[in-house]
C-alpha cells in the first residue's frame, strides 16, 4: 500500500496541451544507443514506461550534421528519414501509457567528425573537442541564425510526425548554442545577438516560438536550460538566471533545469548529496506559473516528496536513477520502497555515453539488454527443472546470481567465508566517498531475506569436501579476487622488484586492518576509484601520502564517470602529493624508486610504507580442487561448476553484478557458445 | 608510357590459388567505418580497385563478440547475418578486378564494452584499453582454445561465402591473442600453449591449419604478423621471430610482415621515412617459398621495385598510399607518376580510427565520400555554364579549389599575396619533420600547371577594387588565418595577460623570421603539431626552451595520430623542458607566470621571449570589404563570395583542402542547405 505521504507524487499534471499523469519525469542523459541501435533504445523505454513513469525523454537530438557529436552517440533527427526509428522509441514508450518528449538541440561548434561540414558558433574559436582538437568554428552571420531556426523547426515537425508529445528546446549542460549564447563568457557578439541580456537570450525565444508556432497546440514545449555556469569565467549567475526565466517566464509549457557542464550536473555520490541541486534551482519556480522539473539523484520518496512540498519542483526529475531501477514510480506507488534498486551514483552509465558504447548500469544489469537479450528489470523465467544451486560467495556477483536464481525458484544455498556478507563491497565502502556502494549488497540481501527458497550460510568457509557433500546439482564459484602483492598489472606486467625489508600493502591488507603510518606512497596501476581513495583515507588518518601513477591523469579512468577533476582536487585538499606518469623501478626498505614517463629520469620518494593497488589474482584455489575431482562429481549429483564475477575475471563491480545475472538467466537453458547471444540493429 | 624499370611492379603473381595481377597490395588498417557503414566501405574499395590494386582488404575482422573492440569501428564477421554486408565490399572490390582480403582476428583480450562478455587471454591480466579500463581477462583453458579455434573456423567459412579471395589468419600489432601467444613478454603459460617456442607458435598453426581446412583450395590462407616486439621487455626477438617463419614456412599461402605495435608500425613521415620497415623484414623471405607482402608508406616507384628486386618483398604493400591515391598503379603504369597524389604521411587517416569516426585524408579529399557525395577520387562533374572564378589565396583551400574548378573547365585565376604559392604548408614545412607536407601544395601546383584554363598570380595583394574590377562571376575567398598574438583559445577564451615590455611571438612571427634566443618559453593550446615542432626548431637554434601546455600530454591531439609518444621523445631528446597541466596567469619582461592546473601552485619561468601557441584569427579584411559593397557586385559581373579554408573556419589542412574541393564540387550545383548532403547506411 502506498504511503499517504507519497500521494503528492501520483497527482498528475499538465504540460502544456498533455498531462502527465504522475510527477516521475525520466530526465534525460545517459541513454545510451541513440542513433546506432533504435530498436534497443525504443526496448529500453518501453521498460521505463512500464515502470510507471509519466514522462520518459530522448538525451539530446541533433537537428542538422553541422553539428554533430560522432563518434558519441546521440539521437539524430537530421531529416525525414530518421522519423522512421523515432516513431518505434515513440511507440515503446506509448504502449505503457508514458508522455514521449525529444529533446532537439544544435550542439554548438563540434568537430563535425562524421558529417565533415565547418562548425558554427557564436564566434570562431576551438571546437569543444575531447581531445583538443586543432579547429575552430566560424563566427555566425545572419544567415546561420536564419538556416538554424529553420532546421530547429523542421526537426520540430519531424518530431511531432513521429508521436513526441513534448518537443524541447534545450540550452543546458554547456554543450549548446543557445547557452553559449546566453553567457557572457562564451558571447562576445555586438549585433543583436551579443551585448544586453536581451540579445543574448534573442536566439533562445526565437527558437520557442518558432517551436511553437511548429507544433501548434499538439504538443507541448519545454526548455531544459542550465541555472548557473560557475566552472566558467562571466559564466551565467544567479541575478542573470532569474533575469532569464522572468524574461521568458510563460513561454515554455515546462521549465526543465540543469547544472551548466555536465561534470557538474551528473556528479557521483563520491562528490555530492542526494537533492544536491537544490540550491541552484530553489526560488526559480516563483518566476513562472509553468511546471518545473529538475534533477540531483533523487533516489528517496521523502527527498521527492519534500521537493514538490517546499516548492522547489512539480516534477522529480530521474535519470540515473530511473536506469538502476525503471520500476522506482510503481514501487513507491505499491508501498514497496523497501524494493528500490536504489541508484548508487557511481557513473558507470556516464561512461558508456563518455566511451560511445552501449550504457551499463552497476545495480541494474539488465540495462540495455531488455530488447537484444529480452531480459526484463523485474521479471526472470521460472527454473526449468528442480535443482539445488550452491552460490559460494556472497559479492556482488553471489548476491545477484542467488537472488535472481531465487526467483526463478531455485533451491539456492549462498555461502560466504566472512561473517559479513557483500564481499568486495563490505571493503570498498569503508572507503571515503564509497558508501552508497553498499547499496548494491543490501537491496540484494534484502530481496534474497524475501525469498523463502535461499539460504543464506555468513563465516561458512566451503572445501572440497564440503561442496560435494553438499548435494547440490550446479556450484557458481563466486569468490572473488585479490589485489597481488608483487605490483603486477598493467604496466608491470612480470611486477615490481621489492627488497628486502620494504614494507608493501596491497589495498586488501588496508581492508584487513593494516594501517600504515608515516611517509606513503600510494602506487596506482588500477586507475579506477580504489587508488585515490585509499591515498584519501591515509592522508586522513596521518599519513604523508604521495600518489604515484604511470598514468597521465590520477585515477586515469575517472575521466569516463565524470569524476576525474573532482578526486584531483579532493587529493589537493587532504594534502597527497601527485606524481603522475611516473613509472615505478623498485621499492627498498623506506623508498619508493621510480622513473618519469617522460624523460626517464630517476626518482626516489622516501616511503615507510608502499601500498600497490595493481592487478588482482582471481580466487581459484576451490574450483581448482573441485575440478581436479571431477570423476566425483556424478556420484555427488553435481553437474557443473562455474566461476563468475571477479573470480572468472577481475573487474568492476558492474562486470560482477552482470555475470551473477547472467549467470542464473542461462542456467539449464539452452546457450550456444558460437552465436551471438544478442539481437543487433544492423544496417542493410 | 610506363617507365620499362618499373615493369617488375605489373608480373602477375600466385597467392595460393589466386592469382594477383600485379604487386600493388593495399594491406589494410586505415580503411575506416567498418561495421557500421559496409556500404561506405564498398564503395571506398571500389574504387581503390579501380586504380589497379591486385589486392585490396578489409582491415582486422572480428570473430566474435567475446573479443570485440567498440567504439573503435573493426569488421564483424560475428554470424551468419554479417554475411551480407562483406559481400557488398567483395562485390565491389571484385568489380574492377582485385582479389578480396579479408583478416580474421581474435583479438585478445579487451573490454567487450559492446558485447559485455567476459574477455579471455593468455592469463588474467587488465585488458587492453585505451582508457585503462580496471577490467581483466580471464586466463583460457582448453575449452577456449577449442571455441576459438571453432569460431575462427566458422569465420572463415562465411568469408568464404561472402566471396573473399584470402581468408587471413593474424597475429601482428600487438593486438591479437595469437600474438600475445607467440610472445614470452606476455605468454607465461605452462601447458601445451606455453613454455617453448613450439608451445607459443602452436595456436597459430591450429588457426593456419584448420583455415586451410575449412576453405580447402578455394581460397588462399595468408599470414599476418608481427616482426619485432621490442616495446615490450621480453619481446620478440630476431632470431625467435626467424625460427618462427621457419617453423611456419609453408603453410600460409603468403607472408605478411608487420611491426609490433600499430604505433611503430604506422609512423608519420614526422618519425621515419619511406621504407623503413627494411630492416626488420630483409632476410625473411629467404625462409619461405610463399611470396611476401611487406609495408613501409611506400610512395615512389623506385622504391618499391628496389624492395622487389633487392628480394625484400614480393608484393608492395600500402594502406595509407592508397588512401591519398587510390589511382596509385594505374597512374605508375600508364608513366603518370607526376600525377601521384603522394601521401604526406601525417596519419590523419590513423586519426579516424583513433576517434572511431569515418577516415579522412589530408591529400584526398574524396576519401570516404565516394559513396555518400557520390566523389570520384579523379573524376569530377565538367562546369554547369562558362563562368570566370577567382580564388584568392593559394594555401591548401585556394589551391585544391582552383585545381578543381579547372577540372571542372571553369577559367579560373588563383592569386597570391606571397611570392611563393602554397600557403602555412609553405610555413609549416619549415618546422623539422613537416617537411612532407609541402606535397599537398606541390601536388597541386603540379596539376595546376597542366591545366590551361588556370592561371596563377603570386605576389598579388588583392584589394576590394582589384576584385571588382577583375570581372569574376564567383569569388573564392581563401585568405587563411593567423595566429592571435594575446594567446585567446581553448583555455584562455579572454586572452592572456601581456605586460609591457613583454616579448611574445606568434608562429607567424617565427615563420617571418623571428628569432628568439635565450629563454624560451613555448605555450601551446593548440595541442596538434606545430607547438612542438616549434619547440624543436628553436632548441635547435640554440635556446633554452620550455615547451607549457595546460593538457595532460604535450601535443594532446597528436594521440590520435599515433604520435604522441615519438614528440615526447623527441623534445626530451632535444633537451626541452616539458610542463603538462601548466595554465598561463600572465606573462611579463623576462617571466612567464602560470599555474599547475592540478595543485593551482603558481610557478614562474624565466623567459626572454614567449611563443603563444593558440587559436588563429580567420583573415576576413577583403571578405568583409566585399561584402560591405553588395550595391556593386551586379554590376562588376559578381554573383558570389564565398570563405573556404582557414578564413572560414580554421582548422588542419585536412579541413582546408576538404573546404577547397566542396567548393568546386559544389559550385553552380543544386544545394539544398537544409538536407543532409550524403548517404547514410541507417538500420532499420
Amino acid at each position: 500500500m502506498r504511503d499517504p505521504r507519497h500521494n503528492i507524487l501520483f497527482e498528475p499534471l499538465a504540460i502544456g496541451p498533455k498531462v502527465a499523469r504522475n510527477r516521475f519525469y525520466q530526465v534525460p542523459h545517459c541513454n545510451g544507443m541513440g542513433h546506432r541501435e533504435p530498436t534497443a533504445l525504443a526496448g529500453m523505454r518501453a521498460m521505463k514506461a512500464e515502470g510507471g513513469w509519466a514522462v520518459i525523454c530522448t538525451e539530446e537530438v541533433e537537428i542538422h550534421p553541422s553539428s554533430e557529436v560522432s563518434p558519441a552517440i546521440e539521437g539524430r533527427i537530421w531529416e525525414d528519414k530518421d522519423i522512421f526509428a523515432h516513431e518505434r522509441v515513440v511507440e515503446g514508450i506509448h504502449r505503457h501509457g508514458a508522455l514521449a518528449g525529444i529533446e532537439l538541440v544544435y550542439n554548438g561548434p563540434r568537430t563535425n567528425l562524421a558529417s565533415r561540414l565547418p562548425p558554427m558558433g557564436v564566434n570562431s574559436m576551438p571546437v569543444n573537442s575531447e581531445w583538443l582538437e586543432p579547429q575552430q568554428s566560424r563566427a555566425m552571420d545572419r544567415e546561420d541564425f536564419r538556416a538554424i531556426r529553420r532546421w530547429h523547426r523542421n526537426a520540430a515537425l519531424r518530431a511531432r510526425k513521429a508521436g513526441y508529445d513534448l518537443i524541447y528546446v534545450y540550452a543546458g549542460h554547456g554543450l549548446t548554442l543557445t547557452q553559449q549564447l546566453l553567457s557572457r563568457a562564451t558571447n562576445d557578439r555586438t549585433d543583436e545577438y551579443g551585448g544586453s541580456l536581451e540579445n543574448r537570450v534573442r536566439f533562445l525565444r526565437e527558437l520557442l516560438e518558432d517551436t511553437r508556432d511548429a507544433v501548434g497546440h499538439d504538443c507541448a514545449v519545454p526548455l531544459r536550460i542550465a541555472v548557473e555556469e560557475s566552472q566558467l569565467p562571466l559564466g551565467l549567475e544567479r541575478a542573470e538566471m532569474e533575469d532569464i526565466v522572468g524574461m521568458l517566464a510563460e513561454l515554455p509549457d515546462l521549465w526543465d533545469f540543469c547544472m551548466g557542464s555536465w561534470s557538474r550536473d551528473s556528479r557521483t555520490a563520491r562528490f555530492s548529496a542526494e537533492g544536491f541541486q537544490e540550491p541552484f534551482v530553489r526560488g526559480l519556480k516563483k518566476l513562472t506559473t509553468k511546471p518545473v522539473v529538475g534533477v540531483g539523484r533523487f533516489t528517496s520518496p521523502d527527498a521527492m516528496v519534500e521537493q514538490i512540498r517546499s516548492g522547489v519542483l512539480d516534477f522529480i526529475g530521474a535519470a540515473r536513477p530511473s536506469i538502476a531501477d525503471p520500476f522506482l514510480p510503481k514501487k513507491i506507488e505499491e508501498g514497496r520502497s523497501e524494493d528500490l534498486r536504489e541508484c548508487i551514483g557511481c557513473n558507470i552509465c556516464v561512461a558508456g555515453d563518455m566511451q560511445s558504447v552501449p550504457l551499463r548500469c552497476t545495480q541494474n544489469p539488465t540495462m540495455g539488454e531488455e530488447w537484444r537479450r529480452g531480459w526484463h528489470p523485474e521479471k526472470i523465467a521460472p527454473k526449468a527443472r528442480e535443482a539445488r544451486v550452491l552460490v559460494i560467495g556472497a559479492g556482488p556477483a553471489g548476491l545477484e546470481a542467488a537472488h535472481q536464481l531465487g526467483k526463478r525458484g531455485y533451491e539456492v544455498a549462498l555461502t560466504d567465508a566472512r561473517d559479513t556478507l557483500g564481499g568486495r563491497v563490505v571493503r570498498e565502502t569503508t572507503l571515503p566517498g564509497l558508501r552508497t556502494w553498499q547499496r548494491v549488497a543490501d537491496y540484494r540481501l534484502g530481496q534474497i531475506g524475501k525469498l523463502a527458497n535461499v539460504e543464506t550460510y555468513p563465516a561458512s568457509f566451503m572445501t572440497a569436501d564440503d561442496v560435494l557433500a553438499f548435494g547440490a546439482t550446479h556450484v557458481a564459484v563466486a569468490t572473488g579476487a585479490r589485489f597481488r602483492a608483487n605490483g603486477r598489472g598493467r604496466n608491470h606486467p612480470q611486477g615490481i622488484p621489492v627488497g628486502e625489508g620494504a614494507s608493501v600493502f596491497t589495498p586488501d591488507d588496508i581492508f584487513e586492518g593494516a594501517a600504515p603510518s608515516g611517509d606513503v606512497v600510494v602506487y596506482d596501476d588500477d586507475h579506477y576509484a580504489i587508488g585515490s581513495a585509499l591515498a584519501e583515507k591515509l592522508a586522513a588518518a596521518g599519513c604523508r601520502v604521495t600518489l604515484v601513477t604511470p598514468a597521465p591523469l590520477v585515477s586515469h579512468w575517472t575521466h569516463n564517470t565524470l569524476e576525474q577533476g573532482f578526486i584531483e582536487a579532493r587529493l589537493v585538499e587532504s594534502g597527497v602529493a601527485i606524481v603522475t606518469r611516473g613509472v615505478a623501478a623498485g621499492i627498498r626498505k623506506g623508498t619508493f624508486a621510480g622513473s618519469d614517463g617522460v624523460t626517464g629520469r630517476p626518482f626516489e620518494i622516501a616511503a615507510d610504507h608502499v601500498v600497490l593497488v595493481a592487478s588482482r589474482e582471481p580466487q581459484l584455489e576451490l574450483f581448482r580442487s573441485l575440478k581436479a575431482r571431477e570423476a566425483e562429481w556424478a556420484d555427488a549429483g553435481l553437474e557443473s561448476v562455474t566461476t563468475i564475477g571477479d573470480a572468472h575475471a577481475p573487474g568492476m563491480i558492474v562486470h560482477a553484478t552482470y555475470a551473477g545475472h547472467r549467470y542464473a538467466r542461462e542456467l539449464d537453458m539452452p546457450v550456444d557458445a558460437d552465436a551471438v547471444p544478442f539481437l543487433r540493429d544492423q544496417p542493410r
